[in-house]
């Protein structure tokens, strides 16, 4: 099997309404060609900018409600895609929560077991459950992104990307505080390790990273923003370019490994 | 302030009905003499041994009901500690479930979300929550476990250990598979690490490490067992002695940590 002559590729942006998930669709559409989107959020019919992008975009853009704290949410997706598309080449779980108040804890006062329980199910189970639905959708794939070595035996036929956060890294933390989001982050990475043992072992190959995207101009860290040096805020066309390329570049000897956005690896 | 004239250590086992929980209490009352023990878990009507403990060592064991997935349990038994003892000088956060179904995800196809949830709220959330409501407690304590410092700045009023797995370590990750549990012990490690940083700070210094205690001949991973090598089987017994020569050990410098039962650090 070599995945160089097939159809269009195939990418599947959970969490596009906003954010960095819709500057993924964006860039997919523009830069991309043929490639299809398909587009998910919990509400599609509100998420003004997406419509527009696929009124933009004719045929090219399939809009589905999914509410990744669903699993018959993601299950039904799964069942659309398997219908209409057969397989996947590109999943990216962008979707996630900094808390449910909107503010990471600034101390162990502001923690509470339901703050923690909806972080983690958003961030960290929702893009494992993602991952169940789609990896043999993905196995299907036709390696439309990414980069393929000569070696047949080593290509791959689809990536997930789980976007993760510099602050999941354990190693990397001195600062502490915002207790449920740099947990649910942490056990995703884990999610991106065991996936890319699972995935990467036999053929046809799937490979899964996670993903540093920079802080954002963004409604998730919104309340953060004015400590943030104006050259160190992305806006999240910025964050993707830069993404893309991490993605262009991946091949099996790159999988399971967390990135920051300049493509330096990040520690756990 | 100065740790060393103060009362009988107070250690706070969570998690004691069973396993490595139940082999603490044991070490701490026949090796620790004249420490106390507050020995938690969800039925203590039904926990002969522990009963058995307290009968043994009259006016050394509070034996409490605790269900760590209840947020009102846990305050309720750090109201019954504040009453009855007024600070605390080690937390064992022991208790955890390896998957609802008593078996570890072998691969995605045994993934659910309500399973990660389950896995995350008793492994995860229980015992950041346990440390929100002990860590005041903590702070008042008379720094009776671990090693304590000449210098004064440095010394350590109270210690958290919550119990890891090597499992857990996301760069010593070669395997996959069991994702909820391997998921829920990264997370922790986190928790461990933000803590400890929180908790480091200033003064009075609580102390957090994570701890690995080895493969163990408990329920947790008896359909397991036949597949290890006798000789890396322990004994809660055995797996106790290592951990408590570790959290003898313990003082500022190596807080933050995961540390296998020998001693050595476990990458995150
Ligand atoms: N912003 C930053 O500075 C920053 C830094 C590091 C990492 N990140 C990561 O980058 C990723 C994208 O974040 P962002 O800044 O783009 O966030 P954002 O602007 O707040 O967008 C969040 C997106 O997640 C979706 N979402 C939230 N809960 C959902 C659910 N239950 N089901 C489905 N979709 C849900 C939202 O869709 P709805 O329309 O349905 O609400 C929205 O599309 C996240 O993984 C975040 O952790 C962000
Ligand atoms: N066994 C191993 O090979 C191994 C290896 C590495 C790490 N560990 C870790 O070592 C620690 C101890 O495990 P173990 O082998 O001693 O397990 P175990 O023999 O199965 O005992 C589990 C303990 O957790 C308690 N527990 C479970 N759910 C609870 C809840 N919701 N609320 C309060 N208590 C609850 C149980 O009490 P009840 O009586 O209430 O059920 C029991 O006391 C765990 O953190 C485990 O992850 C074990």
């Amino acid at each position: 099997m070599s995945f160089c002559a097939m159809a269009a590729p195939v990418a599947f942006i959970q969490g596009a309404s906003r954010g960095l998930g819709l500057a993924f669709c964006k860039h997919i559409l523009k830069n991309k060609t043929p490639a299809v989107v398909i587009a998910t959020c919990r509400n599609p019919d509100g998420a003004a900018e997406l419509r527009e992008l696929s009124a933009q975009h004719v045929g090219r853009v399939t809009l589905l409600g999914l509410d990744v704290n669903r699993e018959e949410d993601i299950r039904a997706a799964s069942e659309v895609v398997k219908k209409d598309f057969k397989r996947l080449d590109l999943l990216v779980n962008s979707s996630a929560l900094l808390h449910p108040s909107g503010k990471g804890e600034t101390s162990l006062r502001d923690v509470s077991a339901q703050g923690i329980i909806s972080t983690l199910t958003t961030n960290t189970v929702g893009p494992l459950v993602m991952a169940k639905y789609f990896a043999p959708l993905l196995q299907k794939g036709g390696g439309g992104f990414g980069h393929q070595p000569e070696d047949e035996a080593k290509q791959h036929s689809g990536i997930i990307v789980n976007i993760t956060a510099k602050v999941g890294s354990i190693g990397d933390n001195g600062l502490g505080g915002w207790y449920s989001y740099r947990m649910s982050k942490a056990a995703l990475n884990m999610a991106t390790r065991n996936l890319s043992i699972e995935l990467g072992r036999g053929r046809p190959k799937v490979l899964c990273v996670s993903l540093h995207p920079g802080t954002l101009d963004t409604d998730l860290s919104r309340p953060y923003h004015k400590n943030v040096p104006k050259d160190k805020l992305f806006s999240t066309e910025h964050s993707v370019n830069y993404l893309m390329s991490i993605i262009d570049s991946l091949n099996i000897s790159r999988t399971g490994k967390a990135y920051n956005w300049d493509g330096s690896e990040l520690p756990w």
